[in-house]
């Protein structure tokens, strides 16, 4: 029987699936439209309890999923979400141990994600120009305990990447194909680069400065993420969705000596 | 420079963008539509180089990302899409070092994918009781290298699971509902269970019987990937897409003391 | 040039897309959250002028489209959107002159669109057994001027419905199954049946119904709009969307002696 | 009791849902996978019947619907889906009586859709340069029954259009905004411009031409349908599906007086 403790993060949900994650302060209280938690009547009891407050409304108490902790970290930009996050980790090979890198940082939901992903053998570098993105995804990273695993860089890409011989690499900026070049040189040859894009042109422009920059077998897709609701006897889908995030574009490093065609 | 050696699984790409994935052995060669390619000239060059078939086609030759992988394992069932496997993990919050189970193994594509996730420190149970499934599912995992972070297990878990403090555990079968006593037996308390069921019927019927086995916090979703043709000028999603591959289901293991509404 | 007139209906449209739809009426005007527009203003100009409302907001006034009419009816339940009134016209073959036939009729916008497509020629049978339901639809109907297209019947179909040999008919009730005799008496031999459910067990459960009650060739469907951001530098899909409505289910009328298989 | 009769269009059903449209003639047989049928057997009995190939295989006889019709059309060309047909019919506001322009015919889908849907007492006007495809739409739509309501004009209508104060115009064209011109001079004032375009280029530019043409409040969307085995016991969408058709484009014609904005 695994117990809460002081220190843990911690999801609470209510009955019609209302959700707030805390990280477990015995000194503190949650305070929510339905009445006050106690943190300290959330420790020490076992994961899956139900615990009340103080106007009696019930609440499950669980550890957060990767998912959760991504969906609730503090941000101050448009974070890359989970619906994308578990296909671009699949797609990049971030696998436990690896090397990975990215730019720019922007609140750090896909660090948290890249810094979870490669476990403590492994080590994220990310980039970012703004000094407070960058802080603000320190405190999230230190908040889910994963910043030991993280570079953190203050510096524009375009002067160049410190690193090299990285076997993947995901470019969040509005102008990725400003970039191609030191993302080329950072990546190991054959790496794979990836981007989210919001709009069409963008993504018209990224495609269009691929070959030049010795980038081929390029791939365009997006993430639809529809949720029902889970009702047994009324099953059906939500009545609204997330229509779009981005479009994620992948390619892969190639010799330089190679030409490519336009479709790659 | 890292260079392809024998062994190593390859991944080869034509400029319309058409697939293989061969494990590297001198010995062999790959017939193709447009010409053979012998392993040898593919072998000791560097990631990301052309290489060109008997006939003058050129292919270009990379290391295959684990969504790669996933796509091409040997298959006598339907498997898990990328898609699909990048949530679940997220949602199941597999890592490094972690224990995750799951039921059936099939031809073993969510193996692989939990296998690869939890890295060497980790480990992955997976029942199935068809030999002939378990067994192709071994030969995808020693493929990509990855067998010796699996047990598989042989076995019906309607007689049990064996394991217990799991923190997340999988159900990949027709009538998941059926096993949900013993999913509540080997989770860790709070601990995530996922399901995924191609029709609208068995999803109601796993929601419905959810909360009798204490589970709760129900979430069902689908996921859609829609791909375009990845060329500048002439951005547009592809013809056609797969429409659907299976509704997910995840769950949290609660207190058996606690009533659980319909809703969850 | 085409000029409004007093007892039309128009639209307003300001640059940011948000709409108005009203009837004009010298003695009225229209308050906005960006100032007042009188209708004597909007009335004697051309459509496709543009407007200014007291605090110097600039609007255009359009004829509204059917579209436009459908969605901004008053309304006292879930109307039938746009997106599938669209299919379900073709997929009922509803041409100028037919006769049509729905129950229930809700608010009316299903009426209002049956009723603009047969024509002053053709004829719409509209039953509900609510009273202020009807009344709400009549009020819709009157004032797109397409009330004398249509029988409003205030009557429950379980009853039976006094009209025989109509080529196609919708339900949008929320057990279309428990009509289904009624249904097939009041088709002509080989027409067509419509039905929207929210649910997937209503599907389920219709679809189940439908061979025992003379109704073969079954289609079930969804459909999903997603509008962009109609911005030529940025196009991009809009951020949330309608993810679900109803599912859409036709079958066809058959002889009552043949033996239909459940699959149809 | 509606009986079949020689010069009907038919369509056959198997029971697994393969469909076959003909147009009935008491000398031809229709040759299918699984058998003969002899179009006299189908002539003269009640629609909804079901009739059996000489190998025994049983089809449900039926009056095709305006959407089986049109996507049985002969093509040399893409043809407007159903799914987008129906929404288009509503947002250019087509009703029974009216007056509508497209260019160019393609091979008549949307010619037949809208000559079905103004009626008798409507007209429908099309252009388009090639005698080739044209002639192919007036097959199609002699075969339908609506040839009769439509004009077809061999002629480029960068050349002009003939046609003044038109309610409503459609372009589906590769560079409908090299004729905003034109379709501004044919359209009545606050008249209903729409266009289908397969690429996100292509819409970037039509969108960018609108203002400098005076096309204002633009809406760009895109329709997916879905459908579903028609299962009750095991419900569930189809395994793949059409993923893009084309983006739709609509916009409304403004006095020539009036400055629009970019965002319309």
């Amino acid at each position: 029987m695994i117990l809460s403790q002081a220190g843990d993060q911690a999801l609470l949900v209510d009955r019609d699936g209302k959700q707030f994650i805390l990280k477990l302060d015995p000194t503190k209280e949650l305070q929510t439209h339905r009445g006050v938690l106690r943190h300290q009547d959330l420790i020490g009891i076992p994961w899956g309890s139900s615990v009340t407050s103080h106007t009696g409304v019930k609440y499950l108490l669980f550890q957060p999923t990767l998912r959760d902790l991504l969906l609730h970290i503090k941000r101050s930009s448009q974070i890359i979400f989970p619906k994308d996050l578990g296909y671009i980790l699949l797609r990049l090979s971030v696998r436990p141990g690896a090397r990975v890198l990215e730019a720019g940082t922007g609140s750090g939901a896909l660090t948290c994600a890249l810094a979870w992903s490669v476990g403590p053998e492994g080590h994220v570098y990310s980039y970012d120009r703004r000094a407070d993105m960058q802080d603000l995804a320190r405190r999230n990273l230190e908040r889910i305990g994963l910043l030991d695993r993280v570079t953190l860089r203050l510096a524009d890409i375009s002067e160049g990447i410190e690193e090299t011989d990285i076997p993947s690499l995901f470019l969040d900026l509005p102008h990725p194909e400003d970039y191609l070049k030191q993302a080329h040189a950072a990546l190991r040859n054959g790496g794979v680069l990836g981007a989210i894009l919001p709009t069409s042109n963008q993504v018209s422009r990224f495609l269009g400065a691929l070959p030049a920059h010795h980038f081929g077998h390029p791939e365009v897709c997006e993430l639809l993420l529809r949720f029902y609701k889970p009702v047994a006897e009324r099953l059906r889908p939500a009545d609204r969705m997330v229509a779009h995030t981005g479009y994620l574009i992948f390619a892969s490093s190639v010799s330089p000596q190679e030409p490519i065609s336009d479709a790659g």
